[in-house]
């Protein structure tokens, strides 16, 4: 793997490849082999044009166990503030030896143009860009939905047949984008379940249904349930239900989470506004896969950054 | 130990076990072992949502040479910022497989509420909550006085028979109250002196006395005496005397400091405003053991580290 | 070596070792030694009082590579924008076992107050202090000015014979002093152009001619060229010509990169304001170094970061 760039080019081989790999990651966890020496001598560097600590951190810690020493580039008060371009930044952390770069950016498709740009070797992984994709996110729900389905038995396996229904703000998620691509690549049906005004104008190429009713979504019995976070700055806009109405409308409220299956897979990409998209019963209900969510992020990043920095790279 | 939450219920003997172990921290990084393998693999995590740099690194110092990786959690512009409950940071810090959590928060109480709650298994240290307690700070200041008293012949020593006086704002600060826990539980006799405005409405629980007039607590002799950090910002409520008058009758000026003993011992937490609690000579005579605090407290906090993160940890 | 607070005070011999030093640390790094075991259990605090990300990391980069601990330590938000002195400061990084403080300060001649003051034992690394120097960015410019005169039989070798000219704002300058000494001291013969509102009132004591006329500087056909960055708070300033004055008489623009000779070596400390001081042609040129010198950058901290910690800095 040279790049990670979005699951929209992910290949379902190199998917469950990868998914693979982060198996063998939480297992060397389990085990109490908690540092690897894998990466030693490799510099991850973490250029965050926006903030978001959770992220940040998930991969800080996921590059420390492999060994690798972590620069955090934080893009406020540098002087990519002072109007520095992102050739720039890109030239100076390729002559300071970056082996990989993660990049999140407010504007999309950044991550795409450091890859290609030819200003920088170093391997690129998206966590993040504007309102496109969030590849590693995607990569741990389908790692934690192969996890619930298939237990110790999931190496190698797909997520044929599985329905599973997106909630929420589709129209700015990244988070959405990236698991509509994957989701479906690796086998699973996917609909989207959304305010009107918060579909995205042209879904006409995406693999999915378009809904916007959850009652009735949740009536079909879906085997995973994915709640997107809202942002709370959203709400002032016009075209935004305020949120009593968002809540009463799309929220996964206690009343909702009882018309699911017992067996339905409850996800939500983090932080929850609890009350508001999710309720607290069902972000801490058995079916929550929430928690899992994190901790697998931290293996399927070891994966992505073991798959871009060892050896086998330079064969692609 | 499990935790390090508050001096008060700290017993004697886990005290002085605290302050044993920390000898032997010194001692390893007087031999220039400045890296020890022991916590090797382990992650501690800074959450800081207050900024305290002095504190932070030194935690950060302790941690690095005990060969841990840390990772800082500054809350600022993090999700914490955007709404996120203190749960949910707290299960994201279990989910990355924290193994130890050394937090700052303005609300007194959170690092209890961390430590009892069930969201994270990771051991807790409380670097400062609200006006409640500072361990470490008290626990490097008994350290600090059990080595100018004892010497060499420290190990297994109490404070028994010292006579302790601290000054200044005790209302608000945090240093105040773990030090009379914990040096009290050491066999120290304390006594507060503070504005009568700065007094704790209720010190009927406390082992100490009160008084309002610093020369009078000088003629009686302390072993040491803790002057106070004054916080300026606390300076213009009306219940606080403004600066030159605090100086004048509660800070410790030049002529003061030659009215104490030859031996009393001079401490203050740090930072200190020169000039206002304590005067620049005050600070920086031989009496003073400022910097041995800041020297001290590394020592401190990789002791407590050790002991919350080795293996005697799963036996307690 | 002690300290680096400025090339002014470097002898010929100390400079070529520090290069030669730095050759063989680039050496390492591409036999794919990333990593040195050489200041292992060392503690580098990067002490920040202003914000300068590239040579943070860079120095931050350089640390790790010889596998020293690394604190950073930003002045925003510390004790320290709370009014604490430096002294207070140094003292607190001493006590807490630093073995190198990397400072940059808005006020000319911190660091040499550092290290002059008795209050810190350790090695101090000026990383720009107010209007006075910035050593590491010279002895990089000189570093690869060496390399792409000498090539591969550069070890060893001075400046001897080569004619240098600094372009633009050299009265608020510390590239620009550090430069003018440390180029002289290798044998280079040095040449300011500047605004003249932009020269230093005095400059009777350097070791440089003063021009203001751009042009006429490069028809005399200088070995290298280095642009100076503009920094656009100063645009608003009376005696500051506006951005298109100042590109218009004194940027390296499309037209004079093609009056430069061939071999001329074009420089810039970064960040560059492409289209300001320099055409991005100049700036993406063959003949530009920029991107090399931020590579010896990391290079020239490691040889100086080595210097100053390792066994022979007791001999000294």
């Amino acid at each position: 793997m040279r790049h990670l760039l979005s699951t929209r080019d992910l290949s379902r081989d190199t998917a469950i490849g990868l998914l693979d790999v982060a198996e063998d990651m939480a297992d060397t966890q389990l085990r109490e082999v908690k540092k690897l020496p894998t990466l030693r001598g490799k510099t991850v560097v973490n250029l965050f044009f926006e903030d978001s600590t959770r992220t940040r951190i998930s991969f800080e810690a996921a590059a420390k166990r492999l060994s690798a020493d972590v620069i955090n580039f934080s893009a406020k008060g540098s002087s990519v503030s002072k109007g520095e371009s992102l050739k720039d930044t890109a030239q100076t952390l390729q002559a300071m030896g970056a082996d990989a770069v993660v990049i999140r950016h407010p504007a999309s498709g950044a991550p795409q143009t450091l890859a290609t740009s030819g200003w920088i070797d170093a391997g690129i992984l998206n966590a993040g860009d504007g309102t496109h994709e969030h590849p590693t996110q995607a990569l741990l729900d389908a790692y934690t939905i192969r996890k619930r389905v298939h237990g110790a038995a999931s190496r190698g396996k797909d997520l044929d047949g599985l329905a599973v229904t997106i909630v929420g703000d589709v129209l700015h998620s990244r988070v959405a984008r990236s698991n509509v691509w994957l989701l479906t690549t690796l086998g699973a049906t996917v609909s989207i379940v959304s305010p009107p005004t918060l579909v995205p104008v042209n879904t006409s190429g995406w693999p999915v249904t378009v809904g916007y009713d959850l009652d009735e979504a949740i009536a079909a019995e879906p085997d995973v349930i994915i709640m997107l976070r809202i942002q709370a700055e959203r709400m002032r806009n016009a075209f935004f239900p305020n949120s009593r109405e968002y809540s009463r409308r799309w929220g996964l409220d206690d009343g909702r989470l009882h018309q699911l299956r017992a067996t339905t897979i409850v996800m939500h990409p983090g932080p929850m506004n609890r009350g508001l998209e999710i309720s607290a019963a069902a972000a801490d209900s058995p079916q929550s896969t929430v928690r899992e969510q994190v901790a697998n992020g931290v293996s399927v990043r070891m994966a992505a950054l073991y798959l871009l920095l060892s050896g086998d790279r330079e064969d692609a």
